[in-house]
């Protein structure tokens, strides 16, 4: 068992928790917590090393691991409550032009999103509602980022995510005649419950802090999530979500 | 202008900003943010100072404030491009008897709410669908701490909110008639659109981590969000902007 902080395997995977540059260049990526490990493996990460405390992991131990003491897991693992597991998985870079969408699939694209733990949870209910694929676009998020990982508890593996500019995106979805939303705030937009999401369909939302960029506003039809308080808008991840339920609230 | 951070003043408006403890101690709040502090104003919060650095500041002024340099105001504001003002305002105990609900009244009960930040998104959702009141039972979480109103926007001025114990809340909602649904994710749930929200209803949540507590499991009907994907639970603050969009949805 490894009691020491100063294990050089520690120190890598230490360097791996908290360096993103680092954890990029390494190509790879780092799952705290049971499920999370758990939804890695089922949906084909492809793991690299683990690391456990065998004294809180209360799960089916892989074949090859790391024993680690308490005091260190304590140390390194992010969370308080977390399950006693750390895993290491090889990233895989996802090529748009290997998706090809059905004809009720429902896409839902998130332009330059700037928080992780926004874009995790956008993921969590992305997966929940059985949204086909989600673009990120012209984003400096990392979809490998723990805080991703983390807030989307383990969702994104296995689902359809992929990363691209705003005009590849842009091309592909016209290519695959998809109908493009798009949710500027501000022109006449027609109420989201209007709209016929049984058809493929791309929803495009922006930013956090300041909606949607120009590039997108004369590509489709805008859209609204109908309102009746003094806020006019709702927050980033909340909007998505809603967005979700009503797509899959349609098929159904 | 004030241009020392060693200002009495200065001293004790960082003070309030950092710590929660003597900020209710002296039964005060902060609002940072130009749209923050017309929403508390609009909503009759009673002021006690501002600070404005008015270099930054481009609304209009109150007759009373202090003038604040750049470098201070960069120095204890929490947002790097906020708009140069941050108010002080009294604090206000609201109680849940002078709530008189009408006959389609919509109330959201939040049990032990854990993160700020989801609170403040949780009230923006509110709002914005026109919930008539909110309960908070049983929370560590301040109503008034910066976090809240931040991710708020604002919107917890004017709102209909109370804190109460659990018990409180039940008694109180069934002296008025209000049908009660819980959101325990285990047991046979009714799918939420098939409620009849048009009804005086209250839809009670629980924690980020846990769910709701044994308490409320047998007060009333169990509803569930439908979902198809492979996760089975959403954000807790997606959660709630569902289903208010799904109560405003039924009463347009």
């Amino acid at each position: 068992m490894i009691e020491s902080l100063q294990n050089e395997k520690i120190k890598y995977l230490n360097r791996l928790l908290t360096d993103n540059r680092f954890r990029k260049k390494e190509q790879v990526f780092t799952v705290e917590g049971a499920q999370e490990n758990k939804r890695a493996l089922k949906f084909n990460s492809k793991p690299v090393n683990y690391f456990i405390c065998e004294s809180i992991f209360s799960g089916e131990l892989p074949l090859k691991f790391e024993s680690i003491s308490d005091k260190i897991y304590n140390k390194i693992a992010y969370r308080g409550s977390s399950e006693g597991i750390i895993g290491i998985y090889k990233t895989e870079e996802k090529d748009l032009n290997n998706y090809k969408p059905k004809d009720k699939d429902s896409v839902i694209v998130i332009e330059s999103v700037e928080k992780p733990g926004n874009l995790g949870a956008i993921l969590r209910s992305c997966e929940a509602f059985g949204i086909e694929a989600i673009i990120i676009t012209d984003t400096k998020v990392d979809i490998y980022n723990p805080n991703v990982i983390r807030s989307s508890v383990g969702c994104l593996f296995g689902m359809n995510i992929f990363q691209s500019e705003n005009k590849t995106a842009l091309k592909f979805l016209n290519e695959n005649n998809f109908q493009i939303y798009t949710t500027n705030m501000h022109q006449n937009a027609i109420e989201i419950s209007s709209i016929n999401f049984v058809k493929k369909s791309a929803l495009i939302f922006g930013t956090e802090h300041s909606g949607l960029s120009d590039f997108w506003s004369q590509t489709g039809k805008n859209v609204i999530i109908p309102m009746c308080g003094s806020i006019d808008s709702l927050n980033l991840s909340n909007a998505v979500a809603i967005s979700c339920y009503e797509i899959l609230r349609q098929k159904k």
